[in-house]
C-alpha cells in the first residue's frame, strides 16, 4: 500500500490515540463524546490487561475469571474479575490490571462529573456496584462502626419511597421518622423537630441525619443547609440521599451550600437515574476523602464491574457537551411539562401545587375525585402505557418493617390537608413526545372518569 | 417462496419454539444447551416485555430505564430496570414484566442446578446481585434482625480469606474466631471449641455459626454435619460459605447431610466461581423457603439484572449436559494436578499434604526453603504469569478490622507445625494446559531458587 | 408475574408484530424506520428459516452453508446460503427459504424506493451483489446475447470515470466514445454525433446506447429524453448509468421522462452511493419486467446475500421519512456548498462553472494556476484529509484498454477551452461540517500555492 | 495501579502485538488460530485506516463510504470502501489504506493456503467478490480478450451442475460439451474427443479448455494432467473449476501435476465451500502471475470487501492447525460415510459405485426402484430435512440456454447404463451426526418406498 495513503491513515490514527492519551493524562470527561469504535477499542484494550485474557495464561486458583458462555464474554468485553479486592472495593487486583484501571478511571470521571454539575467542594467519589438503597445502607453501616457503640438511631426526614427507608432498617438501625411541615402547598423540612429529637435521644445515640434532595412533589428538596448547620452544631454525620439530584444544578447547589455552611458527609446518587444506564450502581461522594475511602473499605469482597463499565462507556460516549445538553433539555422539558400541566389543570378545575424547591416533579390536585376514582385514574393510566406518574389518595396506610406510615405516598401524616393528587416528573432523557402523550392520556382518563361519575 | 420450502423451515421453527416453551413449562435446566441465536432471541423477546422497550412508551417517572449509550443498551439487550422493587429483590416490577420473568426463571434454574448437584433438600434459591462477601453480610443482617436484640456474635471456623471474615465485621457483628485443629496434615473443624464458645457466650448472644466448605488446602471442608447437629442442639442458625463448592458433589453432599441431620439455614455460593460468569453475583439457598424470602425482603431497593442475565444465558448455553461435563472434567483435572504435583514433590524432596476433605485444592510443602525464598517463589511465579497459586510462609501476621491473625494464610495459629507450603486448585474450567504450564513453571522456579541458594 | 403487568407487555408485543406483519403484507417501505432491536429480531427470524440454522439439520451436500468462524456467523446473522440459484440470481433456494424471502423482499423494497423517488414507470428492480461496473457489464452481456450476432458496438456518451468505460471493454464489446459538446460552461450530450454514429455503424451492429445521469461538473446529466427518443427511433436498447442519481429527483425525473418519451431499457444505480451501505451492490431496474428478469437469469451461479442484507436493514432503519430527510438535507447542503464555493471563487478571482443540469457536483476554475500548481493543489488537499474532490488539469492523457482519452478527467477532448478546475460534490450524507472544512482547507491551500508562486 | 501488575499485563500485550506483527512480516497463515478478541481488534485497527473512519474527515466526493445504518456499520466493522479501484480489483485505494491492506493480506493468505494444501507451483492468488460462476465467467472474458478475435469456443468436460455451464454462455461464448466416458462405474474425461474437437474447430477458435476436479459421483475428477498436456500441445489455455477441491489433497495433487506436466492457467475455487464462509467469493489462482493480474484488471469497478473480510477472519481464526484439522476430519468422515453407505447398500441390495477418483462424493444405485419411486425418495428426504443429497433418475432432460442435456444430473448421455442412483458428499465441516442422520433417514425412506411398492 503506497506510503502517502498510509501517512494520512497514520495521522488519523495518531489523532485517535491522542484523544485516548488525553483521557489518561487529564483525567477529565472529554469535551466531546467518543464514537462507538473508539470506546469499544479502548474497553477491549483495557480488558486485555486482565490475566484471564492473556494469550498464555496459567490459572490454578479458585477464581480465574473463566467465562463459559461466549455471549456473556462478549457482552462484558472479556472483563471477568470484577472490581476491588476482599478488603476494599477500590483496591487494585494483581490479576486484573485492566479492571483496576477501569475502576479508578471511572471513579475519577464521576468526580469530574459531580464537579461539573456544581459541587466543587467534593474530594472523593466512588462508584459502588449496588443501587442506591444498598449503597446508603453501607454508608450507615460504616458510620455506625465509627460512632459510639450506643449509636443506633437515624434521623430521617420522611419521604415516601420505600427503599429510602428500608436502607435504614436493613442496616439494623432504628429510624426516627420526622414528618415534613407544610408551607402553603410545599412540604418542607421540619428543622425544629430534628433539633428536638437530637435533644431527646442524645447526640451520641444518633448514627446520622438523612436528608433527601430529589423527591416527588409536593415534597420539596430538604433544607440541606439548615440540616448541615444543625449536624455540625451537634457533631452528627449528615448523609444526603441525592438519588436523582445530580441532573439538576438547583439540587447540586443545595449540597454545595450545605458543605460550605455545615456538615455534609456523604451524598449518594443513582447511576441509572442520573447517567441513563441500567439499574445497579450508585455514586458515593463527599467532601472528606477519608470517609469515602472508609466506605470502600467497609465493602466486603469484590463486586461486579458491569456498572462501572456502563458508566465509563456512557460518560465517554456523551462527553461534557453531551451530558450538559441532556441537562439543558431536561430543564426545558420540565418547563414544558409544567405549562401543559397548568393548562390541563385549568381545564379540569384542578390546581398545580406550588412547589418551588422541587425542580423535577410536579403535582396536580385531584380534588374533584373521590378515593375510588383516584385509584381508578392510576390504574387506567397504567393500562394505557403511562409509567412513572403517581396517584396519591393520601388516605392509604402502610407498614414497613413494623413502622406505620399514615397517608403513605404523601410524605406526611396530615389528616386535614389531604387532597388527593397526581405527580409526574421531567427527569433526564424525557422527551416532548413523552410529555404530550402523558398529558393527552391523562386528559382522556380524567374525562372518562368524570363522565362515568356524572352519568 | 414455494410452500414446500417454507414448510420445512416452519417445522424447524416449531422445533425451536418447543424448546423454549418447554423451558417455561418444565422450569428445568434443558438437557442440552441452547445455541447462541436461540439464547439471544429469547433474551431479546424477554427484554421487549419491559416498558422502556415498548414502541409507544410514555414515561414520566424519575426512573424510566432510558439508556443513553447505544453500546450499553446493546450489551444489556435493552434491559434497564434491574431486578426487584424497593422492598424485595424478588418482587415483580409493574414496568418490567420481562425483567421480572428473567429474574424468576433464573432463580428457578439455579434451584434446579443445586438439586442437580445433589442438594435435594433445598426449598428455595435466589440470585443476589452482589458477590459472596456482601451477600453473606446481608444474610447476617437478616439473621441479626430475627435474633434476640442482644445477639451480636458470629462463631466462625477460621479460613484465611479476607472477605469471608470481613462480611461479619461489615455487618457490625462481632466475630468469634475458632481456629481449626490439625489432624495429621489436614486442618479440621474444632467442634469442641465451638461448643465451648456457645457455653461461654450464651446461645442467645450468637447470631449464627459460619462454616466453610470450599477452601485452600491443607484446610479441609468444615465438619458441616457436626456443626449442623451442634447448631440444632443449641437452636442457633447455621450459615455455610459454599463459595465455590457447588462444582463438586463431595462438598454438596456435606451440605445435604447437614440439612438432614441438623441445622443448615443458608448456604451461599459465588456465581462466578461455580458458573463461570464475571464476578458480581451470589446464590443464596436453603431448606426453608421463608428464611430465603426474608433475605430477599431485607435487600433494600432494587439491583442490577446483569448478573441474573449472565447466569441465565450461561445455564441455557451449557444445559445439563454441558454443566455436568464441566464437573466431570474438573474432577479429572484435579486428579491430574495431584499426580503431577506428587511427581514434582518427589523430585524436589517435598511432600503433598494429605487432605482428604479438600476435593479442589492441593498443598505441597516448601520445607527445603527459608522464609525469604518462599516469598520469592511466590513473586517469581506471579511474574511468570501463574495466577491463583498461594505461597504460605505461615509466619505472616495480619490485622483485619482490629482482629489479629497469626500465621495469616495458613488458617491456623500454630507455632509448631509451621512448614511453609504452596497451594494450587483445580477448579471448574481449568485445563490440562493450565496444569502443565503451572507444574513446569513451578519446577523451573524451584530449581532456580535452589541453585541460587546452593551457589 | 402478575397478569396485568403481562397484559401491557403483550400489547406492546402485538404492536411490534403488527409493524412487521404490515411490512410483509404491504410490501412497502415503512413510513417510519424500525429500531435496531426490531430489525435484528426480524433478520434473525428470517435467517432461522435457512436449513443451516435448523436445530436438527442433516447436510450431505458439497455446500451446506456451514460457517467456521463465529465472528463471521454473527456478522451475517447466520445467513450463509447467499441469494439465487445456479441459473438465476432471483431464484428461490430450497435449502434457504429465509434468504429467498430476504432477497425477494429487498427487491420489492428497492422498487418502492425508486418509485418514491419519482420513477413511477418502473416495472421491476433487482439488487445484484456486484458494484455498478460489473453490473453494467452484465447488462451489456445480456443485451448482446439478445441482439443480432453481429452487434458489437456500445455508443457511449463520454464520462471520465474509469469503471463506466471499462464495463464495456470487460464485456468484450467495442466502445464508441462520443465526446459531449460544450454549451457555455456545461458539457452536454452530443445527440448529432450519436445519430451520426448509428448511421455509420448500422443499427444492428450496436448493442446499446449508454448514457449517464450523475456525473462530475462541468459535465451535466446526459439528455436522457433525447437519447431515449433516438434509441426508440432506431430500435436500439438504451442503458442509463444512474450511479448516484437515485438521491435526487432532478435526475430521476430525467429517467421518468425518458421512459415516457422513448427507449429506456435499464437504469443502474449503486447501492453504496444512494443508500449509504458499504460498496458492493447495484440496483438494476427498468420499465420492462422481462428484460430485468433476463439479466437475473444471465447471472451465472449464486451470489452474496451480504449486500442484500445491508440494503434491507438500511431501508428498514431509515423508513420513508428517514430517506426523504436525507434527500432534503442533501439538497440544502448542495445549495450551501454552492454559496460557499461562490464566495471563495470571488475571493480568489475564479469562477464557478454554470452547470444547471448537474444537481450534485460543482466546479470552480483554477485559471490563475499553472499545470504544476494545479496538481499540487490536488495533492495538498489529499494530504490535508480532503477526499472526493477532483482537480483537473485538462491536459492529462490516459489510455484505457487501448483507447486514448485526451484531457482525461474533463470528459471531453477540447484543446481550446482547457481551463483547469476543481470539483466537489454534495452527495447524500454530506454535512455542513464537511463543507466548511473543505472550503476552509481549499482556501488555505490556494493561498499557500499563490504565495509560493508570487514569492 | 501498581507497576508490577502492569508489567505482567504489558508482557501479555507485547505477546499479542508480536502475533500480529508476525502476521504482517511473515505473511503466512499463523500456526494456531487467533482468538476472537485479537481478530476483532485487528480488523478494527485496519478499518480505522480508512478515511471514512477518520476522526476529522472531510468528504466532498460522490462516494465517501458513509454508512447510514448503525447495524450495518457494526457488522462491517466500519469498512465501507470495498476493494479495488475502477480499473483493477487488486488496486489500492487512496481513501482506504485499511481496506487495501486487508485485501492484499487476504490474497497473500489464500496463496499460502493453496500452497499448504499442496499446490506449490502457484504464483498468484486473488479473491474475487463473486461466487465461482461469475468468477469463471470473468476468467473466460479475460482469456477471450487475449485470444484471437475469432476464438469463441470453450471445450468443456461435462458436469451436470448448472452454473458450471452457464458461466460459459453468460460470457457469450459457445460451449462445446464433451461427455465423459464410463470406465466400469466411473465417468472419466474423454481425452480423445477433446483432441478430436480441437482438430475440428481449430486451435485458434478455442478460448480455453475447462475441466473440473470436485464433482458428484460417479463422475470422477477430470484427467487434469492429460488435459494439461493436451492444452500445452495445442497452446490452448486451460481453466480448472476446482470449486470445492481445495479441501482435499487428492484433488490439489492433480492440479499440481497438471501444472508440472502441461498447461494449467487458472484454477478457481469457492470460498464458501472450502473455507466455510457465506456464499459470495471465489479464489482465482494460477502459476502465472501476469494472467491472474490481468483478470484482476479485467474486473470493472470496485467490489465488496465483505467476502474478503469473511475469509480473512476465518483464516486467522482457524490458523494452520485449525484448517488442517478440518481437512483431516473430512477425510475420516468420508471414510465413515462410505462404510455406512456400504452396509446400507448391502441391506437394500444396492451397490456403491466404484469411483476412485472422487474423494468427496459417493453414489449408491437405486436399481430396485422405478423412476417415480426414485423421485419420491428425493422429495421424501427433503421433507425429512436432508439437504445436499441428489437423486438421479438418469432419464431427465434439461435445456440450458438452448443446449439440451439428456440424462441431466448424470453428467453423461448414456441410454444403456442408466441405472438411477443417489449421491451424498462428505465435504469439509460435515459431522458424524450428519452422516448418521442421513443414513438413518435414507434407510427409513427406502423401506417405506419399498413397502408401498410391495403392498
Amino acid at each position: 500500500v503506497p506510503l502517502n495513503y498510509l501517512n494520512i491513515a497514520s495521522d488519523a490514527r495518531k489523532q485517535r490515540e491522542k484523544i485516548i492519551q488525553q483521557l489518561f493524562e487529564k483525567r477529565k470527561i472529554p469535551e466531546s463524546g467518543f464514537d462507538d469504535i473508539v470506546i469499544e477499542t479502548l474497553v477491549t484494550e483495557i480488558s486485555q490487561l486482565d490475566s484471564n485474557n492473556f494469550p498464555s495464561k496459567c490459572g490454578v486458583g479458585e477464581r480465574e475469571a473463566r467465562i463459559a458462555c461466549d455471549l456473556v464474554r462478549r457482552r462484558h468485553y472479556g472483563l471477568g474479575h470484577g472490581v476491588g479486592r476482599s478488603g476494599d472495593i477500590c483496591e487494585n487486583q494483581p490479576k486484573a490490571a485492566g479492571s483496576s484501571i477501569l475502576n479508578q478511571l471511572t471513579n475519577i470521571l464521576t468526580l469530574d462529573l459531580i464537579k461539573m454539575m456544581g459541587i466543587r467542594s467534593i474530594e472523593k467519589s466512588i462508584l459502588l456496584p449496588m443501587a442506591t438503597g444498598m449503597s446508603l445502607m453501607l454508608c450507615f453501616l460504616t458510620l455506625k462502626s465509627q460512632r459510639s457503640s450506643e449509636a443506633k438511631y437515624v434521623l430521617w426526614s420522611r419521604i415516601d419511597q420505600k427503599s429510602c427507608f428500608k436502607c435504614i432498617t436493613t442496616a439494623n438501625l432504628i429510624p426516627v421518622i420526622i414528618n415534613p411541615i407544610r408551607n402553603e402547598d410545599e412540604l418542607q423540612t421540619n428543622l425544629t423537630e430534628f433539633e428536638n429529637q437530637i435533644k431527646i435521644l442524645g447526640e451520641d445515640k444518633i448514627v446520622c441525619i438523612v436528608s433527601t434532595t430529589s423527591c416527588f412533589a409536593p415534597r420539596g428538596c430538604d433544607d440541606i443547609e439548615g440540616l448541615a448547620v444543625l449536624a455540625k452544631k451537634h457533631n452528627i454525620p449528615h448523609v444526603i440521599n441525592n438519588a436523582y439530584g445530580l441532573q439538576t444544578t438547583f439540587l447540586t447547589h443545595q449540597i454545595e451550600q450545605g458543605i460550605k455552611e455545615g456538615n455534609v458527609d456523604i451524598f449518594v446518587q443513582s447511576t441509572d437515574k442520573n447517567l441513563l444506564v441500567p439499574v445497579g450502581g450508585a455514586i458515593i461522594a463527599g467532601p472528606h476523602k477519608k470517609l469515602i475511602d472508609d466506605i470502600a473499605k467497609h465493602y466486603a469482597g469484590r463486586g461486579s464491574s458491569s456498572q462501572t463499565l456502563d458508566v465509563f462507556m456512557t460518560i465517554l460516549s456523551l462527553g461534557r457537551d453531551g451530558y450538559m445538553k441532556l441537562v439543558r433539555d431536561r430543564k426545558e422539558n420540565f418547563n414544558y411539562l409544567k405549562e401543559r400541566f397548568e393548562i390541563l389543570a385549568e381545564k379540569h378545575k384542578e390546581n398545580i401545587l406550588n412547589t418551588k424547591r422541587n425542580p423535577i416533579s410536579i403535582a396536580m390536585t385531584l380534588k374533584n375525585f373521590d378515593e375510588n376514582n383516584v385509584s381508578m385514574i392510576g390504574s387506567m393510566l397504567f393500562t394505557r402505557g403511562v409509567s412513572g406518574c403517581r396517584v396519591i389518595t393520601t388516605k392509604d396506610d402502610k407498614a414497613i418493617d413494623g413502622y406505620l406510615f399514615q397517608g403513605w405516598g404523601s410524605h406526611v401524616t396530615d389528616l386535614i390537608n389531604n387532597t388527593p393528587y397526581i405527580t409526574a416528573a421531567a427527569s433526564i432523557g424525557i422527551t416532548k413526545i413523552d410529555i404530550d402523550a402523558f398529558i393527552d392520556k391523562l386528559d382522556k382518563v380524567l374525562l372518562k372518569v368524570r363522565n362515568n361519575k356524572e352519568s
